[in-house]
């Protein structure tokens, strides 16, 4: 049998100490929106995106290096935070050149949990940049752990289908031993020829929370493979391009 | 809107502690193979299982009440112990009349966190007792959380399914916004026509953990439904039939 790089599913932060972080690549995914955001900032030319997990913390960093502050508290704008986690705040008339600090809920938490626990490597998925994603798991021929940002914890539905996503595209390049990751998989298909009505039809509980904010346009475009197709790698604090 | 109880999945023990477990029945499911070997058993005239969270603890007790230890680790009939974890090593001829002290590697160890949370009632459920759990939940109109054991936390597909019956059979009488939840519904939906060839399909880490040990007897009569339809309830120690 060929020695290929093993593959799991992390559906909850609260489950990623179950995987062997220090030895994988992890992708943080965050589909609605953190993650959706961060590549569409990247893609639309800002410079980087620092995560970072308190709003506190966004403020001071952001006054450091005149950056623009950004995040989400249970779905709205932060106090105290000029811009929120809709990926449609960032087109490149506004962020070209420019720095984004963000804090989010979930996507930056689990960020920082990889990073506590050294991860090889750190990258960010999302449909928006599911082919770059998946083009570099496949060069990079290492571990991967495909780290579910969820909900406060709980799994949540859109994030497994990124997974899914990922895994139906890559795995032949990997040995998949991890009922999250079939589960995962079995969910794209079943829900892969329309992500959208599949979220409504899921009755998934992010999908209700944005379309009370009035943001199906944001689903729909968090839903949408490569339309920011680029490959957010995190270094020294920064998630930059690769 | 009328004013339904509501119910979780928990997809894994480590998820557990996201619940109200203090205001809820929780139903453990370990379908391969604790539970249905523990419906099984009361449904053919044990007195009781007294299930325990060590292999030393169920050989002691064993010991001073006179009654069948049985338990496995990873798979396998745990060293010391009479007997294992396979639901047909417990025919009437042999388990009536008998008091069972079980040991499992997974299911065992949730029902004693469940316990430690304060769960309002506990409840085992496997598909072998799909009715009497579902007849159960609905008629007592509490809240509810569907407890999978999971593989050493880590989600499996076979619980999750489990969990998707009965969701699909009780959910007109809960109020259910919970991801998991819908999850497992979905993978149910998927397979539910086969749910062996399912399994099987979706490279289930304990499918093949059990056929390399020859057990596929063992699983589809884990997978069917109804066919030792009892309602075990914790209570002081013993799982007994309602």
């Amino acid at each position: 049998m060929e020695n290929k790089p093993v593959l799991y599913t992390s559906l909850s932060p609260s489950l990623l100490n179950l995987y062997d972080v220090s030895n994988s690549i992890v992708v943080i995914i965050d589909v609605l929106r953190a993650t959706s955001t961060i590549a569409t900032a990247l893609y639309n030319g800002a410079r980087s995106v620092i995560p970072v997990d308190s709003v506190l913390r966004c403020i001071e960093i952001g006054r450091q290096i005149q950056g623009v502050t950004a995040g989400e508290r249970d779905g709205r704008i932060a106090e105290g935070l000029e811009y929120g986690n809709s990926p449609f705040e960032y087109p490149r008339e506004f962020v070209d050149g420019k720095t984004l600090v963000l804090t989010t809920t979930n996507g930056t938490r689990l960020l920082h949990m990889a990073l506590d626990k050294g991860a090889k490597e750190i990258i960010t998925g999302s449909f928006p940049n599911l082919s770059a994603v998946c083009d570099h798991l496949i060069e990079k021929k290492q571990n991967v752990i495909l780290g579910c940002a969820a909900w406060k914890d709980r799994v949540n539905i859109e994030d497994t289908l990124f997974a899914g996503a990922v895994i139906s595209r890559v795995r032949d390049h990997f040995l998949i031993n991890c009922d999250s990751s079939h589960i995962a998989e079995a969910m794209y298909e079943k829900g892969k020829k329309d992500l959208f009505a599949f979220l409504k039809k899921s009755d998934a509980s992010h999908y209700h929370r944005l379309m009370n904010f009035g943001l199906e346009k944001d689903i729909r475009y968090c839903l949408t493979a490569d339309g920011a197709n680029v490959l957010p790698i995190y270094k020294e604090g920064k998630l930059l391009v690769k």
